[in-house]
């Protein structure tokens, strides 16, 4: 053993070996990965983050089984109805954070604004911005725009600003040109519609990828081009690196989970353990448990008057 | 009059002009617009189809002001219940038809099929593809993925293919990053889903071509680079130029209505009128009519047996 972890550079004195005898494949239903597999990684991880032995748990498994597994371990921090997925996201001015990427199908009005809650806690404590603008992803800019379900969550958002963005500013519904545009700092959406979106996004970004390289290849001229064009693009592929922004937090729970993408390699995987150390390191659980309690006696004072 | 239209090279005997007094202002709301402006282009245009004046017609105004006097003015085809805005999207292996992207923000199961059935129709019609492979748009591939809507619709789209798509196969789920990669020929979603995605996909390539563009202004050396690069830059912009893919149609009216983007120029809005063009002379709307027709005799000789 302590050869083998030598071999890959693991014979740090802080690195322990935690063994998981079970594997959850990458197409198990999480249902039944949870009941089945309880000595899997995933819930080997999740128990050690419960039992306080791990500060936090990065896992680059299967997303639903390590949501299911993450939830009924550490159970979701109180005030949260549902844990949500966070990344954050490239834009022209830097990056934002936006949730929920595909934890939550059917959302309603009170997960909105509690995952604008996590979101603008994130932004505040870990990116550094003294009041994160956060915006609900929608059809239109205008109030009227959209479905019933974020209609009612801008309407809070908006009438209640204070109580559900402590930190942060309200600036109304966005579109989907505008999570890339470096406007908001926050973006609010359903589970489908972020799944969506990301992965949208995603495609367009592998498209253009593979017709800058088709272009390049077309002939003698435009491959001499791309000796020549090599600076450039080395900066370009640097700047749009998806290893950049590996790491999608699992908010919401009682730990800190981060998800890293299946196929990242060395690069992208220590992204996702740095995302999941400046989580643990600027408290980001307590941050978002004390705000959101502030919110909810906000809400009994109100409903008491 | 005449010299003025000369100006612009419109002195051809085959244009006329039809005058319309009043503006709909791009943020003026659908309804209102449709109430007081009863002589904007928006609502002589829609009347030149009704009278059988115009085969088509092709608008760069407000879209919400023009569905809904599109609607008002032409009705929709028998058996389609809600008109749907469908676009072409290029993709790695040419490209796809994908509705509705904004037209319907709450969608149920039979609104799906419908958006299916006239996505398989016009892949058939005017794209030429023999059988068109229709997916819908959800989180994940699997048949237990997605909200309510969307498990319904895909469980009626298995299992009455011939119903819904009569030329066309029905793949099932389909991921974001689908769109672009060649999968589908035709991409079906709710039109709150299909507008983020849509503009998420717009953002991205925007992001990406001003990173491009930064990459190479950075020195003298990438300046350079750029020089020896424009063949293969240009191939490539050519490839992703979206003019290519202006003129979104408002499939399920009785009349062809498209709409041109706002900022379209020349070739931009040339692209529309052929969009305009391939619906009318093939005969779209009368082909879904007669398709639409059959799938409901279908459903009540089932539902009498």
């Amino acid at each position: 053993m302590a050869a083998a972890m030598a071999r890959v550079g693991l014979d740090d004195p802080r690195v322990t070996i935690r063994h998981a005898s079970e594997v959850v494949e990458m197409d198990e239903k999480p249902s039944v990965a949870l009941r089945t597999k309880k000595d899997s990684s995933l819930r080997v991880g999740a128990n050690l983050v419960k039992a306080g032995e791990a500060e936090a748990f990065v896992s680059a498994g299967n997303t639903g089984a390590l949501m299911a597994t993450a939830k009924f371990v550490l159970k979701t921090l109180k005030g949260i109805d549902r844990p949500a997925i966070a990344a954050r996201m490239p834009s022209k001015a830097g990056q934002c954070v936006m949730l929920d990427l595909g934890a939550n199908v059917d959302c309603n009005s009170d997960h909105l604004c509690q995952f604008a809650l996590m979101g603008s806690v994130y932004a505040h404590s870990v990116l550094g911005v003294e009041a994160p603008r956060v915006g609900l992803l929608n059809v239109g800019e205008e109030e009227m725009k959209g479905n019933e379900v974020v209609k009612v969550a801008g309407e809070r958002l908006r009438s209640d600003t204070d109580k559900w963005l402590p930190y942060g500013e309200y600036i109304g519904n966005i579109e989907g040109t505008d999570i890339y545009k470096g406007g908001p700092d926050v973006v609010v959406c359903d589970g489908f519609v972020g799944n969506i979106s990301l992965k949208s996004s995603e495609g367009v970004a592998q498209m253009l990828t593979h017709f800058l390289r088709e272009a390049f290849g077309h002939s003698l001229l435009t491959k001499l081009g791309y000796l020549m064009a090599r600076p450039a693009l080395r900066r370009f592929r640097d700047r749009v690196d998806p290893r950049k922004y590996n790491g999608a937090m699992l908010l919401g729970l009682n730990g800190v989970v981060v998800k890293s993408h299946g196929s990242a390699d060395e690069t992208a995987f220590a992204n996702a353990i740095e995302v999941a150390y400046h989580l643990a390191v600027n408290g980001v659980n307590d941050e978002i448990r004390s705000k959101v309690a502030s919110a909810q006696a906000q809400q009994t004072t109100e409903d008491a008057s």
